[in-house]
């Protein structure tokens, strides 16, 4: 049987949708376990925490989960958010959210996805609910 | 000339109270570099983050500064105080200042001192005020 590049796209297009209902499915169920990570910029004044929250400690062990929260940590470090979500932020305020929100920000290593999406698909590989619960970022004199 | 136990002692308490006058002195200066430091459990599920302020970048530079603000962030990780002094504490609480201040807490990795007598010690050793801005503590689940 010849596989054509139409064949593949399908295929593709499948597993997204596959994980995004995964992922979809998770985002409603509950994130009790997670790890807490930090991050502190090389010259010691800008450092950021990070409480990142899944549904089971085996998957709050993986290196990719802890890779995800230094990630965060470092995001937050160099990116000043304020809120974790839209939903946060005050109403009528004049804020830009894709500026103040964490999971509307571009993501630092990889700018062409936000934070949310990055999230968003590490859900739908491991199949489980993972949330920012919270971060605190602490600069020099701010 | 012969020294006897008892000058040893005189020159001690000498130079002690000289770093402590020192001490004194330095508490009342502008405190407006530092670093800041964080901490991260080894089990991963709980992480502070701490902002120490001295007086020169110079002085926030080197290895016992740095060292201080790590002890710092762990002491927070492991004692779980509320506030950095006993002024922050609410009129009419009822709870104990040595549990809940941060610089009136036993120094864990030297339960015979508190946090503000090892700060004093370095502002004495330095010559430079030095102050614990902030801080801030994470806990899976709390």
């Amino acid at each position: 049987m010849l596989e054509t590049e139409g064949d593949v796209e399908k295929a593709m297009g499948f597993l997204r949708r596959l994980g995004l209902a995964t992922a979809q499915k998770a985002g409603k169920r509950m994130a009790g376990e997670g790890i807490v990570e930090a991050y502190v910029h090389h010259n010691g004044k800008i450092g950021a925490l990070v409480e990142l929250n899944c549904e089971t400690d085996f998957v709050a062990r993986t290196d990719e989960f802890k890779r995800i929260g230094y990630d965060l940590a470092m995001q937050v470090a160099a990116a000043s958010p304020q809120f974790v979500t839209e939903e946060e932020i005050p109403v009528d305020s004049e804020l830009d959210p894709q500026e103040v929100c964490l999971l509307l920000q571009p993501f630092i290593k990889e700018p062409g996805r936000t934070v949310g999406e990055v999230i968003t698909e590490a859900i739908a590989r491991t199949g489980e609910n993972i949330k920012v619960r919270r971060f605190s970022r602490f600069e020099l004199g701010s």
